[in-house]
């Protein structure tokens, strides 16, 4: 497939943003305001490697192309989100932890010799914070910093306006603050991190921890239900009504979560902090504390232009920051 | 005076350097290879309030070029290194916590008035890092961050070759990053910060705080000799041989130092961190056990290519760096 250069309409073109995640991969139209037009999600089957993963997501925009029954021409270009550190200039996927097999794979190369057309490639994180600022909670902020607190906790950062990568193209490890010294054990093989305080994950070993000990002491934790069941919601809402188990654990989630920010904060001066991922499901019940912590530690200077808000995007987010990607060059 | 715009020889023009510290100001003229040409040093006499310290300055820049029998068509412009956030652009200084009654002086426009050739303005942390960049270790390094370790603990940061601001231009803040979550008082009315363990004064402090406490219990402090006189090469020396009473608050104060920088690289994956002022005179016994604590505690993806090395400007680093910012026009 060839795209005649510029030479498309603008009233209907779009692009296509993929989200490719371990487990699936969304891919859809989005239009210039940020609108999704057509959508279509398939599995991602990373076990089976990647020649047939990169198939997959050929075979995924061919099918939403025909689907949508979208002229080539009204295609402005394909931007991808990748769940691991890339080089944006050249294209090529360093490693990615839940896509076995991945390592400096080209893959705007290998996408661009199906679909002629720009491919621009991001890591997820820094996609997130990008879909944010073109078409979500930060738009007109040139400098902030949008934390994606899931399962772990990762970060885009945007600086003067541009999504900033570093040396190496794996800046934004926010997770990776160590908070404190003498820490519990994080994934990354150091300890104290605040992934390991305040991440979904890393709430839920504590808890797990501290029943494995509690059971050991004959205390009762049937007020959590079925372990394996146990969401974050669930958790949450035991914390508040003052659950023993669960209610410091959390507690100390949200203050190193606050902490860590606070420092961020010290450190960057960003004029926003955009909250996406699962734990923001939580609302205001978790911003206020957040928000009060920040700006009770961090320095008055820092914190007089600062917002600390949730992204907008939702669950469309992956595929609308990759689409967004694209339009930067429009 | 007025420099014909461009028309200087570029062989013998030099660029003029002004450190403006809280009790001193240097001058300097520094040519493109940032060596010191001429040099001066007098007395800020802040208590004396704005004008008077900025009518020393002028007349300090008239010294230095009447001195050096400079023509005015040979000088590029003046740099100069304030102890403040400084809006670069607009050459404005929002205050400056050693300077009394300066708040939002358009010092750039008020220099330029005199002397009319190019004024740039920086922050005196920001003003390290850039001279380090130019002229000393980080020299083609494009993403690096210069911690100022002295009597408080300062930062510059340098993303994609150009010193980065932030939104109140408050940036690098990094005395400030939060590294125990219920500790020690900090000079900024926060609690935990770097700042309060890792830099002379905290160090300092937390030894006066002790010696009260041992005394009150008797304890034999004659080790320490006259408290002020203690300087901090005395403190790492009795240290390291093993004195009771600053032994684990220095060694604190170092693994505090090594985390606050494990997470900066972890947070902004630079590819140089530079050590700048008091505390480095310690030399490779202090940088071992940082390079140490930060390449074990840091990601690996971080660090494989990260150098930690002190700075190379020396004593003359305030006016080398604010000269430096000079050059960068040209």
């Amino acid at each position: 497939m060839k795209r005649p250069d510029k030479n498309f309409s603008k009233e209907c073109i779009s692009a296509i943003g993929v989200d490719l995640g371990g487990t699936k991969i969304n891919i859809a139209f989005v239009n210039k305001e940020g609108k999704i037009e057509e959508h279509i999600k398939i599995p991602t089957y990373a076990e089976q490697g990647k020649d047939l993963v990169i198939s997959r997501i050929k075979k995924g925009i061919l099918q939403l192309i025909f689907q949508r029954d979208k002229k080539i021409e009204n295609i402005a270009g394909i931007g991808m989100g990748v769940p691991g550190p890339v080089n944006y200039k050249s294209g090529v996927i360093h490693f990615a932890p839940n896509l076995p097999g991945w390592k400096e794979v080209p893959l705007a190369e290998i996408i661009k010799q199906e679909f002629q057309m720009p491919i621009i490639i991001e890591n997820d994180a820094n996609v997130a914070a990008w879909g944010e600022k073109i078409f979500g909670a930060a738009q007109g902020i040139n400098d902030m910093i949008c934390l994606t607190l899931g399962t772990g906790i990762g970060g885009g950062l945007i600086f003067n306006g541009e999504i900033y990568h570093g040396r190496d193209n794996v800046a934004g490890e926010i997770g990776h603050i160590i908070v404190k010294k003498d820490g519990i054990p994080c994934n990354c093989g150091n300890y104290g991190c605040l992934e390991a305080y305040s991440s979904a994950s890393g709430i839920k070993q504590r808890i797990y921890r501290r029943i494995t000990e509690q059971s050991a002491n004959d205390i009762d934790c049937s007020s959590l239900g079925n372990l394996d069941n146990l969401s974050l919601v669930k958790v949450f809402e035991l914390a508040r009504q003052g659950n023993v188990i669960v209610k410091d654990i959390v507690e100390e989630a949200i203050e190193y979560l606050g902490i860590g920010i606070a420092s961020l904060v010290n450190i960057l001066n960003p004029e926003m902090i955009v909250l996406v991922g699962g734990i923001t499901n939580e609302g205001e019940k978790l911003l206020k504390p957040i928000r009060e912590i920040v700006f009770r530690r961090a320095m008055i200077s820092h914190t007089k232009n600062l917002k600390i808000v949730f992204g907008q995007l939702g669950e469309y987010a992956g595929v609308i920051g990759a689409a967004a990607l694209v339009w930067n060059f429009y």
